[in-house]
Formats: structure tokens, C-alpha cells, sequence
């Protein structure tokens, strides 16, 4: 822990006790930018041997440099520029001069393409997340390099890389349109140029990318951004959108930028090394103490991730360009968002409306993995007068999931009826959207790459997974599922998160399974994926299940009706979660029924000809397509 | 339950049925008024055979008939008057004609009185509530009355009264005095003159109060009028302030407006008999079905409790027009309101107003038993733009309860330093008050008359059981508790609610045991009470526990830390909930102890010289006034 620390004060002081260099720019962040957007000020941070030393100049037509500042460490310069509406694309000269030294770099100014871009995902979607490394290898080559922090590639080994990578995604695009989904969100592809390290025992790797050491260059291993380019250009062709998984809490602390520190307020500094408590509580407790707050936003998310100080403005410049950038050069229709809680508030809004400003169907959800619907709702545009106000459009679901999944491991057993168990957990949670602005714009789950996998989660039992898949699929909220759940993949995450990130069989050359194609997986595993696929097609073309309203009944004796409904359609979903047979009495939910006589049931095909009574067999949700 | 409807109907019918009777007026309601109220308008109810079949006049300066309504039964008339600033005190005549017949009815308008009425309770407040029929019996001859539905007493029964009455409370403000108690609650005292009914098994008595069959007297057996309004007398010289228990939601089915129904809407009416569903959710649900709400709101809380329909203005101002008699007539403080949740929250609103209105530091405080803090928010002032705006100030704290109780039965097992665990409950309940306009009004208590006893509910595990009082009258909120705890009564409510709602030992005459005096308490009863009297009694002259602030630190390894402060004085209660001594370590702190330099132990006397390091033994909270 000490060792960071010095290790951040070396990183400062260093260029003050080298001898005096020859000043160059190595580095130019963002990379380019573009003509024609609506905000027309950047801050171009400049990089290299004294490049902070140096006075820059800009002669290009429409563009200005409006201030040039110099910070602790003499290798960076920030230079202020507007960017007129009037300026057209070409390469600008970025000049610095010392003395009788002129220092020139080249820096692109595009024209934007009208490639689809920030469309955003709605409740019309169904999400996919894949771990790149973990998903599919298209390019054999690229699975390793030595001159890498961790030159590894070893599949048989769960802490290194497996060679995964956007190449061997993009040949899958066919998969996922025949399962149904309509976006693909990977965990983050910014390099992650990270090392292993063994902490007290536990093994951290860094194939997950959430440490980036670069943000303007996405891993070789993955394809680079090329690959990354052109797999949104594929997925945009094949009519699925891609979400971006986005980290501004932190950074891999093999970053440039952290192994030469601009400023000590880069990062969050602390006398001893100091991590987040992972407290939810402090931010939103009117009694809480300014140091418990520190500790959550401030303490880091564990010792091999600096945590980036946003209050510091030149770090929240950089980070809120380089998200435009993201979307801007590859072309991403949303915004996952890593450890929202975290941040610093005022700036994640300022990020949001930034985006959303350049983007405005762009649909951002962040990750603020809290046990509480008040906390829940402080983090996205709510109903509740917090003295912060976010702005956030959506989030991650946690409350939701936390529902589903305790109600799913009661399913089938006594406490299916009790009080306040079983499907009531669901009733429960969704009950609270009170709080927020628009519930409909949560992201929901019932398992990502840092849980348990669902059909572990609920004891293996092939009926609970058909209900939890069935509310995720048909529920408020845009639904997401988990690389794998697809084909019944289970495991918990004990004793590392690799045991949930396993690779996906037939995603390497060679494999002796083949679960992207029928003739690869096994009965119960094609019944499963015609599970999904029948339930998410269904979605694709049932408005009600978009937009419509939802509507949901008091669950009585372990049986829980809901509705989504519009001028278009209605669907019922009515759900057994006892392990007994029980005829459902229907009259109860005239106001939704009134004037239906039949149904489809969606799953099978089969038809209801009368609705008054219907069948429920246990540990079932039956979803009811109504007609007149 | 059909029988309840053909009841219902018969009490309708049968005036319509009966032979042409002389008219006459048995009833006003309210049964007097008063010049000089703030709201000029009242609405007389009117009763007796025939009673709406007259024209009325009244004839007394000042006081206006502004209109006279008949309704369905032609035994009630509704006359709207008004009462003008310039009225004076005296006997209004109110006169009926029909044809040539004249009845003619007195009617008191009387003079205001200038004794203290809705004083308010506030956070220097303790409240004590107390069942008079268990708790003490100042007057034997009142413990049964033949003429009386339940004719019954018998202490060795416990569904039977006991003949604890007014009389007895009186006698023994001393006692609560000396205990530090500030405010007394009693279960409701109006006429509950229902008899015993056997529900299947389960036996119903009304001794608890909550079954009212005449707005305007209390029960005889408690003493009536006069032995409540000399209770609120000598409780007032004795400092003491008293709670009224109010029901709106229901009656009893002896009330005997039920056995002659002024209108079939008087009571919410069902084509069979529907018993609320006791579920929170379908109210502040915005995906709730109508017929759930209904159900909740408008479904009988039990078979023999008519539920009354406060939509209908007749009822609304029948009920809101008691609220003010009340205080006005016998002086009470504070108002407590039973199942707050099942009634109709615009009328709640307008109740309130009401009461405000007239007397604007009087408390309100209702019962919304539920469990999640969104809920609880709804039924109070709010941060939430709920479609609906509650203006009751405060509401007793139901979730505050759940998270003590549930806290304190972990502490001591390993549960205690848990995640979410222990006092970490109390923490996380506490850190979403920023829901609440001002949750220093929530009254906030361990235990009740239908909750098991709060040394029951901890193991009879006397540390928790200390720890859970030091927290109740030490952290926000206005702090109450049930009588009996603090000489460690015990019990849990099965097989039913008499288990908890013992006789208070001592409270009659040829009692074996007095445990109202020091003698007839046990040494354990003793400490228990000489406990509770020293922070209660600490309570009463520190004003930092009074408007203090509350600051709060995140529980780490068990221990728990919160802080009462204002410009007068710093009060620190440290938990170890561990059952192991620890020692703790301030410097974290600091935001709040910066300064001081020792303390004084508020239990013990104690005094400490050094606040570097504080050892806390097992499973104990400290309170500690900082001293520099």
C-alpha cells in the first residue's frame, strides 16, 4: 500500500530530476476530433519530453487556441480550443516553440460520417454481454503479444488472457440475431495493458478490461480499433445495436498517464493507501459523516486501479471527450457505465449531458450495484428531492435483480406463499417505481460477468430459469442477459470471478463442442435457447412489450399475474411459483381482461378458447397473448 | 360474512319498514361546540325517529342553518351551520317541525377554556402507552356493567377486561414521572361497547379500544368523560402530556350509527364480504390494478369492524369534527392515528389541516405498519413527488423498528460484523431519511401492544435488550415505549395478543407484587428501570438529544458510532453489537470530536480523561457527553 503511494510521488518527481530533454509531443488525446459538432470547445491534452515547457500555437482557419496551460509535471500542456462551426476538415498543425526550438505535430480535424451512431437501446431491445476474451477467437494471432504486460495467452488457465477477441464476436453476429437479441454490450475493449498480480493470494488479471492503459487505443488482443470499428459496422448492418462498457472511476495503473502523473490531483491521493469502503449509504445519508463520504467516492476500487479525480477539471475534460470520441469513431448506440456510484456526481452529470447533448437518443445506464430502491433511484432521474440531482436516463437494476433472484430460489417451495417471498419480491421492487422518473429505461438482469450464473443462482432448476427469463423478457425495463445463459452455462463465482466467465464452447477452432449451431448443443440446452429465442422474437414485433404499460396484481397464494398492454395488444403473464398445479380465477383482473375472450399462448402456440379459468401447472409462467 | 351484508341491509330497511312514529331528536353530534374555533362552519349530525323528516330552524345570534340535508335513513338529518366570530357562549335551541308537531333539542355552545391543549410532542418528549384496562384499576366499581355488550370481567381471562381504568393511570403519573417519562399514550379510550365474538376458533374482544360504538363517551369502564378529562388535568400539572389513539378507519359493528346506517355509503360496502388484503403496495404502486387498491383501502380490516367510507362528506366531517372535539373537550396533545395506511389519504389530508388549523403545535402521528422506507415516506411529509402529497407531519416509525429489532438479534452472534447485519440494519434504515421533509417527527419505538415484548423479540438477552434502549432514546425521532418494558415484562403475541398486554403488577389492589415501587421490583427490574430513568431523565435537560443533529459513521467490524450535536453539547453513543470487548480507535472521528478532550459516561457517571482510544466491552453502547 505504501509502495503506491511512493510509487505516485517517483512518478511526479522524476521528470524534475532527469536531466533536461529535447521537448517533443508524444501524445495527442483526443487523437482527432471532428468538424460539425454542436459543442465547439475541446481541450487537447499534449504529451511528451517537456511538452509542458513549450508555447503552442494554432494557425488553422476556424480553429483557436484560447489558453495553454502548463501543469505539475513539465511533459503535458492543455491546450483550450474552439473549434468554429465555420471550420472545415483537414490536418492541423498543433506548434510549439522553446527558445529556437519548434516543435510541430500533426492532429486531424474530420468530417463526421453519417453512419448510425447513439441510437440508443429501449425496452424494444434485448441486450447481450459477452466478455470478448471469453466469447469467441477469430484471429489466432492476435491472442498474445510479448511485448505486453501479461505476454500470456493460456486457455486452460483461468487468469489469462483465452484469445477472444472482436473478430471471432463479429462472426457470431448471426448467432445472436437468431437467438433474438438486438444489442451486444462487451465488458470494456480499451487496451488493458496490465500485468497479473497475486494479492494475498488472490490472483487479478485484467482480460475483464476494466483497467485501461490507454483510452484512445483498443487491445491488440481484441483487434484493435479497427476490429472494433468494423465489428459495429457489421452489428449496424445485421440491424443489432452495440452498448460501450465504460470505466471513468478508475484507470489500470499501467496507464500512461498514471505512470507519468500530470498532476499529484490527478488521482485521489491518501496519506495511507486507502480503499472504498463499496458503501452505498454515505452518499445518500442525510447524517453522514464528510470522511465515510470520502472513503466510498474517493478510496480506491482496489490497489492496482488508481481512482481518477473528476473534480480535477482537466481530468474530467479528458474523460468526457474521449466518451464522445468513443461514440463518434466507432459508432456505439449506448453507454454502459462501470462503478457509477463512485464517481464524482456533478461530474457524471456533466459527462451525461455532454453526450446526451451530441446524442440525443444515446441511452445511458450505469452499474451502482446497491441493495436499496432509494438508493437506487439517487443515481438516475428520480422523483425524490436529493440535494444532488442526477440526470443519468437509466441504470443497471440491481433491486430488481436482487428480487428475481431471491423469489426464484423460492419458487417450488413452501415459502412461495409467504408474506413477503417468492414472486412477491418481484410485485415488491417493481411496486417502489414511484421513485423514479422512468422505470421503463432501467436495465435489468438476472446475472452479469460478477455474479453467480442465473441457472446456478437458482439451484439449477430448469423451471425457475424459464420464469426468471420469462419476467425478464416481458417486465418493464430493457432487459439484458448474460453471454451463456442461453445454453444453461452455470457456475458460481467462488472461488474467482473466472469460474462465471468461462469460455463460450465453439468460440475457439477446435472445439470439441460447438454451442453457437443446434447440432452442438444438446437437447436441453436447444430447448433453452428456443426458450429465449422464442420469447425475445416475440418481443422483437409486440409493441406492448416496448412501450406498452405494465399493469401488475397482488400475487395471491404463490400466483402472480402481470400485463403489458397498448391500444395494440395485451399480454398476460401469469405466473405458478408453488409446486402444485392451481386453476387461476380470472375475474379479478377485469380491468385488463375486459373484452377478451381468447389467447395465444405465446410459448407454444397453443390456444385458450375461454379465459375465465385458467390452468397454471406449477413452477410456471404462462405468457397469454389476449384476443377478442 | 352474508350475513354482514343482509345486515346491513336490514339496518336500512327496517326504518322504512316500521309504523309512522312521532318524530324526536336522541342525539347531537358533536355533542357541543364551542365560539371562537377558527373554523366557523360545523355540520350537526342529527338523530332520532324521524329526526330527517322535520324542518328545522335555529334561532340564535350568531349561529346560522345554512342548509338541512336528509338522507336515506329519514332518522338522520345533517344540518350545515355556520358559527360567526361574534357568537357568544350560551344554549342554541334546535327546532324540528313537522306539521304541527315541534321537538326541539338543546344544544351547548360554550366558551373556549384556557387550559394547555395540542401542546405537541417533540423529540424531548418519551412516550409511554399504556392499555388502561391492563395497566392500572383506580375504581372497582366500574370494571363491568350489566347492561353492557360484554358484561364481562375477569383478570385470569384474558380476552375479558381486567377493570384497569383512568382512575388507576391517575394514581400512577408519579411513577411514570420518576421514570422520565414526558407523554403518555393510551390505547383508545371511546366507548367500545362490542362483546366477545369466537372467529373460528380465534376469540375478538374490543378491551384494546379499537372498536368504537359511540364517538362521544369514553367507556364507562375506563371512567368515562369525566375520569379522561381530569386524567389529561392532573397529567398536565404533573407536566405530563397525553396522546389521543384515533381510529377513522373503522367502528365497531355495535356503534350505533352501524345498527341504524344513516346511508348504505356510510360503510364501504361489498357484494360479498372482502377483508382488506393488509398490503401496502397497491397504494403507492404506479403499476397497481384498481381493485387491489380498493381492496386495501376499502376491504374490512376484520369481520366485526365496519369500514367507514370517508369519500362520503357526511362521514369525513363527522370524523373530522370528533378530531377537534376532542382536543378542545378533554385537552390531549398529540394525535396517534390507527391503521393511518386504510384510510382515504385526501380525507387524512384534510383531517389534518383541521386539526392544524385549530391547534398548530399539535403532533399527528399515524400507524402505516409496512416495511420499505418508500412507503413509509408516502404516509408522511415527503421528499417524494408521489402522485398523492401526504401533509402528516409525523407517522410512527415502522422500518426503524424492523432494522433494531432485527439488529439487535444479531448482536452477539457472528452476524454482527455481516455486510448488511447488526447495527449495520439501524445504520442503512437511518441513511434514507433524506426521504422524509423532517424525520425527526417519526415516533420511533421497540415494541407495542401488537408486537411481541421488545425483551421477548432479543432472546431475553439484557445487553441487547440495553443497547436497544440506549438507541431508541438516543437517536432521531421522538422516542415511545410500551409499558411493562422497563420492569422487563415479556412475551410473545402467540397464541394471541393478550400474551403482551399482561397487567401491569401492582396496578390492583391485593396485587403480590407492586412493581409501580422500587420494593416490589426484583434487583434485575430494578437496574432495568433505574436504566431507563437515567437516559430518560438525561433526555429531558439535554437539548443536543432534543434538535440536536444526528451524524452517523459507517458500522465497521460490529462497532457502530453515531453522534447527537448542536451548539450546546456533544453527545457520542458507541456500539460494539460484537461479543467481544473492542477498542476504538476516534481518530476517525474527528469531524465531530475535534476539540474535546474527555467525556463522562451519561450510564455510569464515570469519567474519561483520554478520547483517543475508547474500549468498548462486548455487546454494549456507550453514551458519552464530550467534554473540552
Amino acid at each position: 500500500m505504501k509502495q503506491q503511494l511512493s510509487y505516485l510521488l517517483l512518478a511526479l518527481l522524476l521528470p524534475l530530476l532527469a536531466p533536461a530533454q529535447t521537448p517533443a509531443i508524444t501524445r495527442l488525446n483526443p487523437t482527432n476530433w471532428w468538424t460539425g459538432m454542436k459543442n465547439g470547445n475541446l481541450q487537447l491534452l499534449v504529451y511528451g519530453p517537456q511538452a509542458g515547457t513549450l508555447s503552442y500555437t494554432i494557425s488553422y482557419p476556424g480553429v483557436k487556441l484560447v489558453k495553454t496551460s502548463a501543469v505539475e509535471n513539465p511533459n503535458y500542456a492543455f491546450l483550450d480550443l474552439t473549434i468554429a462551426a465555420t471550420a472545415k476538415p483537414g490536418t492541423v498543425s498543433i506548434v510549439g516553440k522553446k527558445g529556437t526550438q519548434t516543435v510541430t505535430q500533426k492532429w486531424e480535424l474530420l468530417a463526421r460520417d453519417n453512419r448510425p451512431k447513439g441510437q440508443g437501446v429501449t425496452q424494444a431491445d434485448l441486450i447481450y454481454l459477452a466478455m470478448p476474451d471469453r466469447f469467441a477467437n477469430g484471429d489466432a494471432s492476435n491472442d498474445k503479444f510479448a511485448d505486453m504486460a501479461d505476454p500470456n495467452s493460456d486457455r486452460a488457465n483461468p487468469f489469462f488472457r483465452h484469445g477472444g477477441d472482436l473478430q471471432g464476436a463479429a462472426q457470431r453476429i448471426g448467432y445472436l440475431k437468431d437467438l433474438g437479441v438486438t444489442a451486444v454490450w462487451f465488458t470494456p475493449v480499451l487496451e488493458n495493458n496490465q500485468g497479473l498480480t497475486n494479492e494475498g493470494g488472490t490472483m487479478r488479471s485484467a482480460y475483464h478490461g476494466y483497467g485501461f492503459t490507454d483510452h484512445y487505443t483498443v487491445d491488440r488482443r481484441l483487434g484493435g480499433n479497427a476490429a472494433y470499428k468494423a465489428y459495429v459496422q457489421q452489428a449496424h448492418a445485421a440491424g443489432l445495436k452495440v452498448v460501450q462498457d465504460a470505466v471513468y472511476n478508475h484507470v489500470g495503473n499501467n496507464h500512461w498517464f498514471i505512470k507519468d502523473l500530470p498532476m499529484k490531483s490527478w488521482v485521489h491521493q491518501w496519506p495511507t493507501y486507502t480503499n472504498t469502503s463499496y458503501r452505498q449509504q454515505p452518499i445518500t445519508d442525510p447524517h453522514a459523516a464528510q470522511i465515510d463520504r470520502a472513503v466510498t467516492l474517493n478510496g480506491w476500487f482496489v490497489p492496482f486501479l488508481p481512482d481518477l479525480d473528476q473534480q480535477n477539471p482537466y481530468v474530467a475534460n479528458f474523460l468526457i471527450q474521449h466518451a464522445i470520441w468513443s461514440v463518434e469513431t466507432f459508432g456505439v448506440d449506448a453507454w454502459r457505465i462501470d462503478t457509477y456510484m463512485y464517481n464524482d456526481q456533478p461530474f457524471m452529470n456533466r459527462c451525461n449531458a455532454a453526450l446526451l447533448a451530441e446524442y440525443p437518443k444515446i441511452h445511458i445506464f450505469g452499474e451502482s450495484s446497491v441493495t436499496s430502491t432509494v438508493d437506487q433511484a439517487y443515481y438516475v432521474r428520480n422523483k425524490i428531492d436529493f440535494p444532488f440531482k442526477s440526470n443519468q436516463p437509466g441504470g443497471l437494476d440491481f433491486v430488481l435483480e436482487n428480487a428475481m433472484l431471491a423469489g426464484l430460489k423460492e419458487v417450488g417451495t413452501p415459502a412461495a406463499t409467504g408474506w413477503d417471498n417468492g414472486a412477491q419480491r418481484v410485485y415488491q421492487a417493481l411496486a417502489q417505481d414511484a421513485v423514479y422518473q422512468d422505470p421503463t429505461k432501467l436495465v435489468t438482469f438476472i446475472d452479469n460477468h460478477d455474479h453467480n450464473r442465473f441457472l446456478s443462482e437458482v439451484g439449477e432448476d430448469y423451471d425457475r430459469y424459464k420464469i426468471g427469463l420469462t419476467w425478464l423478457l416481458t417486465t418493464r425495463g430493457i432487459p439484458s442477459m448474460y453471454y451463456g445463459t442461453e445454453i444453461l452455462m452455470k457456475n458460481f463465482k467462488d472461488p474467482t470471478d473466472a469460474e462465471v466467465r468461462k469460455d463460450f464452447p465453439g468460440g475457439w477452432s477446435g472445439d470439441k463442442e460447438d454451442k453457437f449451431t443446434a447440432a452442438g448443443r444438446s437437447a436441453k440446452e436447444n430447448e433453452a435457447f428456443n426458450f429465449v429465442k422464442t420469447l425475445a422474437t416475440y418481443r422483437k414485433t409486440h409493441p406492448a412489450l416496448h412501450s406498452g404499460k405494465l399493469m401488475q396484481y397482488l400475487p395471491e397464494n404463490g400466483l402472480y399475474v402481470y400485463f403489458r398492454y397498448d391500444a395494440t395488444g395485451t399480454v398476460m403473464v401469469a405466473t405458478n411459483s408453488t409446486d402444485k398445479s392451481a386453476a387461476l380465477h380470472t375475474a379479478r383482473f377485469a380491468e385488463r381482461m375486459s373484452g377478451f375472450t381468447n389467447a395465444r399462448n405465446v410459448l407454444t402456440g397453443e390456444t385458450l378458447s375461454s379465459l375465465t379459468t385458467l390452468q397454471l401447472p406449477a413452477k410456471t409462467a404462462l405468457v397469454l397473448e389476449l384476443g377478442k
